[in-house]
């Protein structure tokens, strides 16, 4: 006999090795309930189960649809101590999904199930709640050994099952939302891989006029343009190439912003994403209109139609930022934070700004309000330098340069001294900022340390 | 009377708003019933409902844990034409769950209201399921213009409902998984930022081994240097800077790849991730010992302890490949799409592998079996050719150059051509296609071209 598992519900889709691990249940004296055709599948192994519909008192309805859905059922898994139906409580509750994935059908979405699955999570310090048939191997150790499972255990296994759920409930939406909700994108990155929008917000979180479907890269490089121009207050245009600002620019008005943006890297601009934080004006829509660019993000729709594509976000903050790793997800808060407590230069709030939005290591010149050169996605803070300076060379004299993590060295404070650049403003965090604060003094180079690093990996 | 609305439940957490949706159907003639906590309120309002325990014969068990778990309940929501329940079926069911963001607990995980959404969501083409407020307008509107909803609109509802229902359980597994299967991390990218390892399969897909807590930026770095030498049969070594390789190398020892990898760019490997595909010789390993890195990425776990920080990854495969955007999430398949057909240059080949994990625009020039220039996350291909190049220069006269995209022009070719390359790799689909060939021609350069593109954006 176990110490805590006298009872245990079994209801599976995916019967198979099942009969092992109720057998050494039977073994223990554990009074095993499954559903009929689990019941119907031990027997045939020669198992003696008992019948579920003996508790609710139905074998099924609506063709199948109800089975499990009943409140003996789940009171039996849903109590606590104390509650009249503890001591018929279901201690082990062994469930698998219809598969959905590779099945995709309105039948094969699992209902009673996922409710079973929920419930017994749900109350894991009191059920143990199985939904791989990996697990059962351990859990038979674990129950000969100590007769149950310890809480930190029950808990892992709660997690599974919810996981299972919230998986499965993803497999659903993804194909019941498409050609609704989710956009299926013509590919994703690349034209062999396939590619979806999956809005988490009502609709499509962005009005799109064009002549052809929006892609993959057009969403994700649109969303990163926005994400730019959304850092000002007064009129900003960037220009977007490969997921990173290829020129930024803040103005007076939205020409003068773009002629700005746009002088930084006439020829990487080409094909590019332009943004806007204000309706442009006439007179930039004409500067725009001038030159090939993919798509143009505008923070209203327009009045009059526009003859060229453009995109316009209704809302764009999220919760969680998602990147893939190994077998698993890597989620972080958005990078909302800034701490400009004390900084007055507005070249260096503009390039400071600016830089956050590219890949590490990355460097922003910048004078006057616009983007001279810019670097990111490099190994080497050194060699991003070298390269935003080289490509802003001959017109960053009195300029400003910003980093978005800090200094290693002083080599970056040298070599901003022989473009002429008058204000550095990067992170602080090095072992050696106090060299470099003394080497931006010796050259007179005005030298702002801020708090927060940008990274973008 | 509505044409298909005939009989309506509510069951509601945040009740407010309800009663003009419920006094609406009312007035034409439906039938509402409430679960007792929603009846209470909206009878409160003057509105009269019968209670949902009319057709479950119970109010509530287990301390309120079970109200709506029963079958004739759950047998109105799922039946279809011709089950005995059709002509008494639910035709609307509003339902909103117990809050759990913010309200994080196990009494605020709902099972009875997930159930009912997901039910109902399943029977979308019999059932219109609300699980949001601010539907209750449009859903009205409908009614009155046409007595129902549309087909496409209730599977629109049902998505809703879905998505609703896996964020649901993202966020309770999210919580429940913390201290132990979800790892809680330092801080996201930057230390402003809160961070989560959230694994898709069983336990953490990786051992890890450190003096430290392992960070989110570890992981992902970690993730992507594993995929550059899981490119390769040979030993292969790959140094990885800011999310992207600085030294790849393939040869016929672990220490002899290391050093050819190392030898690419010794000033960014400084504080780098180190991946091998074969576990390091002793000599190898005493190598990496002489140099700073941050982490060692191996294929298998040390015989004996290692002194230093390492990780080596269980599996590393994941199904879908995500990206946030605006308020939605861009899902693609991973790029594991590889034609080599008819290729039979060994660099050719090694260098193709290698590009495609920078950032696009993407360049890599290599020699036997080793880069020798990298470049990547450049807004021009030009200078993406330029820098790698220039970095390589010296050393990679008779080498190859890849290319992650088509060549726009034929610049490229003739930047190469200045330094020596012998062979140039590189996706078609440019308009330029057949000049960028002839040049190659005229210049006597190889060139070869695929059919995959590998933009990483």
């Amino acid at each position: 006999m176990l110490k805590e598992v006298k009872r245990a519900l079994f209801a599976l889709s995916d019967k198979s090795g099942a009969e092992n691990f109720v057998r050494f249940l039977i073994e223990r004296e554990v009074e095993v309930f499954a559903s009929d055709g689990t019941a119907k599948y031990l027997e045939d192994k020669g198992l003696k189960v008992k019948r579920l519909s003996l508790i609710t008192g139905f074998s099924e309805r609506c063709g199948g649809r109800v089975k499990t859905l009943n409140e003996e059922v789940f009171s039996r898994i849903l109590c606590r101590p104390g509650d009249p139906e503890f001591s018929e409580k279901f201690d082990l509750v062994t469930v698998d999904l219809y598969p959905f994935k590779g099945f995709k059908s309105i039948d094969n979405i699992d209902i009673g199930g996922v409710a079973l699955l929920r419930a017994s999570a749900k109350n894991f310090e009191n059920v143990i709640v199985v939904c791989d048939k990996k697990d059962y191997d351990f859990i038979m150790r674990r129950l000969d050994e100590e007769g149950s499972l310890s809480l930190e255990e029950r808990k892992k296994l709660a997690f599974k099952a919810f996981r299972k759920t919230m998986l499965y409930d993803f497999e659903i939406s993804l194909w019941i939302g498409q050609g609704g909700n989710v956009l299926s994108l013509r590919y994703g990155e690349n034209p062999h891989q396939s590619g979806f929008f999956y809005p988490l917000s009502d609709g499509t979180p962005f009005y799109y006029y064009g002549d052809k479907p929006i892609s993959f890269n057009n969403i994700l490089d649109a969303y990163r343009a926005w994400l730019v121009v959304r850092e000002f207050d007064e009129p900003a245009c960037a220009i977007i190439k490969h997921a990173s600002p290829c020129g930024v620019a803040i103005a007076s008005s939205s020409e003068d912003a773009f002629l700005k943006a746009f002088e930084c890297d006439p020829v990487s601009a080409y094909g590019g994403i332009v943004a806007f934080n204000v309706f442009p004006s006439r007179e930039a829509l004409g500067l725009v209109e001038k030159k090939f660019f993919d798509l143009l993000v505008l923070p209203d729709l327009p009045d009059i139609p526009l003859n060229r594509r453009y995109l316009v976000p209704k809302s764009w903050d999220v919760e969680w930022d998602l990147k893939v790793a190994f077998s698993g997800v890597l989620v972080q808060e958005p990078d909302r934070g800034f701490n400009f407590e004390g900084v007055v230069d507005k070249d260096a709030i503009f390039a400071f700004k600016v830089v956050k939005h590219l890949y590490s290591n990355a460097i922003v010149v910048a004078k006057n309000g616009a983007t001279l050169g810019l670097c990111g996605g490099q190994p080497s803070r050194i060699y991003a330098v070298k390269i935003a300076l080289e490509r802003a060379k001959g017109k960053c004299s009195g300029g400003v340069l910003a980093s978005d993590g800090f200094f290693p060295f002083t080599d970056s404070i040298d070599e901003a001294n022989k473009y002429g650049i008058r204000l550095v403003i990067a992170p602080k965090g090095s072992k050696k900022d106090d060299e470099v604060r003394r080497r931006a003094e010796e050259l007179g180079i005005d030298l702002i340390f801020v708090e927060d690093r940008h990274f973008r990996h």
